[in-house]
């Protein structure tokens, strides 16, 4: 993946840089959940000089959040702390219209439930502003039409799978999307490094932005990529939030969360007791551990330890759900609880203009 | 055209009824200028029933404004007048851009002269909303999504001339385009008709309009269309403000007239004097007389006179450019004149938001 999107791996140099700035590193650095990167080191130079960058991120609203979408928001909410840095988040809810078979009102309600798990992940308020692609389009458009007028349909078409039945709005979308990666350099009349946190099919949006913003004479974008978080099922691939049940949500309850485990969580452990203890379990391919090790176990010991045992066949599939379940349970209600009282904080997210 | 186009043309019996409603009829209605429509029936019937239409007509800025424009809107103030109506008046900077070769700042520059123009022209400031797309795009684009979904990039490549190389901008500008002919219904919560005169090569654009209106739940809006003013060289087709030297421009001085009429403006008389008083001019295809028919001379019976006299060798050539030029400057200098005032009166003009 790396090689074919053209990324670089995150290496044991470039986290001692890392450490360097933040004292300690984050468990998605170490574990390599964030894998890959382009232009850190720039990014970092430029930081360096005085030139702090800013990070930009985003949400599609077009369903519920699910533990794949908040990992990345953690894992910025981090750097946001350890650099004091700005965060452009953006929600695409004019993307989402366009490109599904959902209501604008179904839209907004999902914008307006995703937005308190956002504010929930405990971003600074001083920070950190919200963009809503219909409620900024008076700030975002006029800056989109010079991203458009650069780039022809027959550039995107292979990126995005487009083709003449894509709506003229899906095809113009991309442009929106773009303008966040320099509207802060707009708005402080200034270039301003930008770093994108994403999960890695976020590339071709991405891909673009570099190849357009020095054409309007702006720094490409930093980057750093995550791997997907494995759906409940096991399966490959991204879990999709339109599949409630292979996911587990910000929004379900302890008794919800029990059953998904139990119930569906791909097992990499033994199909007897007597197998499992002869020949150990799977940690690659058992969801349970991999959402521990993605986003619930904050501790490298006690997950090295999980794994050890795992392999050896000494902890059991039942143990191991168990234990995941409290560590999912326990950050959820926290989530909730901060989710909870996140719709009154809502105007202080909001980017003024 | 009117078959070609699927026009209805405007006979007798509708001029008939325009009358009761305007007590006269415009020159540009007897003469023909305005000689086709869509569902003015409908939109009368409405109008009888109570549900007073509103007008959407425009202007794309990327030059100077010339005799060709103003006519469709001088013509817009009248009905205004006549029927006591709204007309929401958009300035398409945002198109400007993206299809031709000029810079963002130049067709801003293009825009603020071209609002002096609208202005000039006359229209009632209590009734009159310029929506700026740039400037408006946090009330449009929200509504132009709604549009650009239900429209694929094969539904309008041909009726625009767009391929692969087209700008993505340009792809979906046309969906920017359509939100006025539903705003007024939009803001006012109300299902209103609305009426749009325009030149017939926009055709394209508001035959689409037609199609998606109903799909979101809207009137088909009614159109009024008026012939191409001919350019000054007396060439078929449609007079280009990029080509200044063909046209005569609203911020001519009466010298600039006075060269271009004499210069450059085809006439229908002929070869020699003698020639001419023997066979007489031809006034179908003689500039000068078509200006004055289009827009300048508002007597009928001066202009009947004018052609008979023409066509009998009795008036000249040269003569008749006089008389021209005499009736174009004083319009243009009763224009410039309200043009010089316009300035400090656009922010009564801006829509609303």
């Amino acid at each position: 993946m790396i090689k074919e999107f053209g990324l670089e791996k995150i290496d044991e140099s470039l986290l001692n840089r890392i450490k360097e700035y933040t004292k300690d590193l984050h468990p998605m650095l170490t574990r390599k959940i964030f894998f890959a990167h382009r232009d850190l080191k720039w990014l970092f130079d430029e930081y360096d000089k005085g030139n702090k960058f800013f990070i930009y991120t985003g949400c599609g609203p077009s369903g519920p959040i699910h533990i794949g979408h908040i990992l990345v928001w953690y894992f910025t909410k981090w750097l946001q702390d350890k650099f004091d840095v700005d965060v452009y988040f953006q929600f695409t809810d004019d993307e989402k219209f366009m490109y599904k078979n959902l209501s604008y009102d179904e839209i907004q309600k999902w914008l307006n439930e995703n937005l308190l798990d956002v504010i929930a992940v405990g971003f600074n308020p001083k920070r950190t502003h919200f963009i809503i692609d219909t409620k900024h389009a008076g700030l975002l458009y006029p800056k989109a039409i010079k991203v458009a007028k650069k780039i022809t349909f027959s550039t995107i078409k292979s990126s995005f799978g487009f083709n003449d039945s894509t709506n003229i709005g899906s095809i113009f979308f991309t442009s929106m999307q773009t303008v966040p990666s320099f509207l802060p350099s707009v708005l402080k009349k200034k270039n301003i490094p930008c770093l994108i946190p994403h999960a890695v099919d976020q590339d071709p949006h991405f891909r673009l932005t570099r190849d357009i913003l020095p054409k309007l004479g702006y720094y490409k974008p930093a980057s750093i990529q995550c791997s997907f978080l494995p759906p409940l099922t096991g399966n490959e691939g991204k879990m999709s939030s339109s599949e409630a049940v292979k996911g587990i949500l910000t929004t379900d309850t302890p008794q919800e969360i029990k059953k998904k485990i139990n119930k569906y969580a791909f097992s990499g452990g033994q199909a007897t007791l007597e197998e499992h203890r002869k020949k150990g379990g799977n940690p690659d391919v058992d969801v349970p551990f991999q959402y521990l090790k993605f986003l619930f176990e904050e501790s490298d010991e006690k997950l090295n330890q999980l794994e050890q045992d795992y392999k050896s066949g000494k902890l059991l599939t039942g143990e191991l759900k168990k234990y995941a379940i409290e560590k999912i349970t326990e950050f959820m209600l926290e989530h909730q609880k901060r989710r909870e009282s996140a719709k009154q904080k809502i105007p202080d997210f909001l980017l003024k203009c």
